[in-house]
């Protein structure tokens, strides 16, 4: 790389456009669509399609809703004309879906593009010829005259091989290639040349479509040059003026928008983004763009995975991870806070039941695409608690108090850091169970049977249990003004165990006949400890009951003091 | 999907700016870069870097030339918080890079992030709070007033924390994150009361970074509230304006380029778009998109490949085929038109030799970055008769006839579309041979030996030579005004075969004692059919006599006819 580029590259001149429209508007309504897939995307495969796939691009492109598909270059060779030709010819072309071939301007090419849509209801013919000074001068060698005779000659030519075939609706599209590095008046020169041979009329108006054939300059510089030309051409309201952005500086999707602010009606790209080098500009996030907006782009995006695999089938190219809207990661968030955030605003969005979309980090419901929300959060020991609660949540039902997530974060961390890669659902269910037991087991305290009641109205409870002490079954009993503190008071004054709660949390796991209560106990030891304790069981009062003897087997793992006083209490 | 989305979502509001000035501005300078390949990015995979990646990333970015890096998020783990401080403690951190640490606005969090930096000679802390209304209503459940405060006392603190360690040059940089979805008037309070904490100077300028946490407009309404941004700010020079775009919308590097033109002075973004969701804005893009403009990024990417394999290992997420600048397939070409174009590009660069890039279809020479011309076009059957020709020249230094290069073109597009798919150089190197037998062996006649002369200055040329004739040795002899007429004589003669030479090249392969000389020669026969034939040897003469023997090889074996009249006299 050069020091000083410099010396190699020049800048882009801007336009002289200091009244330009288009950064105060906005798009409200879906530009109509060309998907040249077939076309520009098919000719930059490693591979080409064969006919199976073309003809699977073509029911995919159908099904979406694209109405207007270039289906390839029928004079660049018998594969290509055949499947086109064959296309018409089956009838399988709908009703509403226009198909359209592209040309170079010669007679020969001309005739072969006319010759494979012969029997067309309705079909365009695209033809395009390159304006811009360096492929005047390196490449044809001509100037602008003779490049401008080029386009007029085989504009004549398109008009007189589609009157030589009435029965059908003929339109013409005209590529000024390389507009986006040509000079306008030029480019508008032949344009009003092609317009003064076409002669279109607002009900048969023709197409010029204006290619970003190498991305050159920032993308408000095309928007320039799209509002440019769409204030100069004449008989606006018989042209529908068509971009076809390239993604060179990575700035298409933007270069497209803004020239449909800068009143395009038309966008010609490729699903994901396929095309010659960098691609074309991606239809997929122009659309999804839209919709966002609340704009109805008019395509269906709503089963996104069968679209990526028909079209990484097709293409034999992926779809990136990060690919907007589209990739594996896009409705993933590994970073706690982005994962509390998307917590948060999944249950606010469920209480408010507007129908709004108002969720933290997610600008699309990913359920639009026919993503499932468990997808969204993943787990590596950068995530916060909200991600190992949302897991646990999603995974388990459990809904884990502010405190014993905070809490549990460091034991999933702590494991995290150890093995040093994302964590499954079951590695956090894994350090969840070795850590607060909900199924019992990890200390001296196990229940074995209890009952408990109250004296009379308005007296204490009592609560009376049988436990197991370091296997050894014994009775337990105690007093309180509510059951776990009854229980409290058993385990002070029988096993010599000090606890006090915190915190408690309770909730229903399912519904009817098979829901089970999920109990969480917050406590703090005579040393003045935290310890949680959670339990599920059928019962809400034995979950409570198995949630405290969890904190009581945890209290005692953590400190020993207590454990050692309860047992040789035991023992005595 | 929904099919009228206006039900669930809303046009992201506009910018009232009808004043702005971005739209007229170009870049002439590059930003100042940070890197958040290492926070950012590395908090979105689905493995994070361990402490040899993350080592191995941040010597690639001092490499590349990257001055300001965020180093990670010290508060997060102790993975991260070891690094981090061991970073600064090894010293090998260059003088002229400033490492960044982000955190949340918690004392406890940015005692640790301090902690993490101490020894450095400058470090920037960032510390971030999100202002915009979703986050304000549905994550914290606060008002302005209490998410304004949040920042104050965080930025006091991180004054504090400073003030406390005189022995670093602490800098501050302070991010109203989701600033893209917030109120500007509010985001500018914040910002105002943050100014009035830190108290920046002109020589101790304070960072305040605006990022599109989510990009939820179009990038022109992201530019519009940077300028109004950069217009209000009071103190503006003791502030850096830094963007810090994501790429929800697929436009992330247009927001960066519209936003630098809108008064941006800094760029937070990661090597090929890594980071959160659809990553953050791409660094490569960015810097290249200036070089292509002549403007010095200030980044070096002239040894691409290793930059990519470096960032590929490190975050296990693949470079996409298509990338701007970076992919496989940017500098290749599949289309006949644009491998034709190309080849005359290069040509008429070479001819200029001026220093000036003007080679159509590659806005940038491939050469910059390290990678090699002969990537440049691969061949299908959509490929035109440039791309065979190119490969030819590349691989065997042969440059065919323009006639001869539409000839050879049928013969690999029938190759093409008979094994249906792309072809190599090898491929088309097989194709060649068989057609044109260049080392002879492909017909009835082979040349033994010859001699020529003329019998007195401006006499008739004379050939006499010996061939073998299907095997068995004989000798011919003609006459004509040059050495091919009389070797044409000799054939029609002796042989029977009347051909004419309607065309003939020949030139040279590499220099001095191994040049070899590659001869083509056009012929017609007697029934009007176009018949070349190809040659080399070291010897011009012979050459050019061997690719006659080759034409008349081929329009024995096209036709039949002459061979068999040839056959007959030879048996006579």
């Amino acid at each position: 790389m050069l020091r000083d580029p410099s010396i190699k590259y020049r800048p882009f001149p801007t336009i002289d456009l200091p009244d330009r429209q288009w950064p105060s508007r906005t798009i409200d309504k879906a530009p109509r669509w060309l998907s040249t897939d077939m076309r520009d995307g098919n000719q930059a495969l490693i591979d080409p399609m064969n006919a199976e796939k073309k003809q699977r691009f073509f029911d995919l492109l159908v099904k979406i809703g694209v109405k207007e598909i270039e289906v390839g270059f029928p004079s660049a060779g018998a594969t290509e004309f055949d499947f086109i030709n064959g296309l018409v010819r089956a009838g399988s072309i709908p009703d509403d879906v226009v198909v359209q071939v592209l040309t170079q301007a010669r007679a020969d090419l001309i005739a072969r593009s006319f010759e494979s849509l012969e029997g067309a209801r309705t079909a365009v013919v695209h033809m395009y010829n390159a304006l811009s000074p360096a492929w005047r001068e390196i490449v044809f060698g001509m100037d602008r005259a003779g490049i401008k005779k080029i386009a007029v000659e085989g504009m004549s030519r398109m008009r007189e091989e589609a009157e030589r075939r009435p029965d059908t609706d003929w339109r013409f599209e005209y590529s000024p290639e390389t507009f986006s590095t040509a000079e306008l008046d030029y480019s508008l020169e032949v344009c009003e040349a092609v317009l003064d041979v076409i002669e279109p009329t607002p009900e048969r108006p023709i197409i010029f479509n204006l290619p970003a054939t190498i991305e050159a300059a920032t993308p408000n510089v095309y928007a320039d040059q799209v509002e440019w030309f769409c204030r100069h051409i004449s008989r606006r309201d018989s042209v529908i003026v068509s971009v076809h952005p390239h993604n060179d500086r990575g700035t298409g999707v933007a270069a497209a928008e803004l020239s449909v602010m800068a009143g395009a009606d038309r966008v010609e790209g490729c699903l994901f983004g396929n095309g010659e080098r960098t691609g074309n500009v991606d239809l997929v996030t122009l659309a999804l763009n839209l919709y966002t907006q609340g704009v109805d782009p008019e395509l269906d995006f709503s089963d996104m995975d069968a679209v990526i695999q028909t079209v990484e089938h097709c293409n034999a190219l992926p779809v990136h991870p990060r690919h907007p809207y589209a990739g594996e990661l896009v409705f993933t968030a590994f970073s706690g806070s982005h994962q509390d955030a998307i917590k948060k605003g999944f249950a606010a969005q469920a209480k408010r039941n507007d129908h709004i979309w108002n969720v933290p980090y997610l600008p699309i419901d990913p359920a639009d695409l026919g993503r499932s929300y468990e997808a969204v959060i993943r787990v590596n020991s950068q995530s916060g608690k909200g991600g190992f609660a949302w897991v646990l949540e999603q995974d388990k039902g459990l809904k884990l108090p502010k405190r014993m997530q905070a809490d549990f974060s460091q034991h999933v961390q702590a494991f995290a850091d150890q093995v040093g890669r994302e964590l499954t659902a079951a590695d956090i269910w894994d350090v969840f169970r070795s850590v607060y037991a909900p199924e019992g087991g990890n200390g001296p305290f196990a229940l074995v049977d209890y009952e408990e009641g109250r004296s009379a109205p308005g007296q204490e409870r009592r609560f009376t249990g049988r436990i197991r002490l370091n296997g050894e079954e014994r009775r337990i009993s105690g007093r309180g003004n509510g059951f776990l503190s009854s229980v409290l008071d058993a385990l002070r004054e029988d096993c010599g165990l000090v606890l006090d709660i915190e915190d408690y949390h309770e909730h229903a796991i399912g519904h009817g006949g098979d829901a089970q209560a999920a109990a969480y106990v917050e406590c703090r030891t005579a040393d003045g400890r935290t310890i949680f304790g959670v339990a599920t069981d059928p019962d809400v009062a034995t979950a409570s009951l198995k949630a405290l003897l969890g904190a009581a087997n945890r209290a005692d793992a953590a400190g020993g003091q207590a454990a050692e006083k309860t047992l040789s209490l035991a023992d005595s």
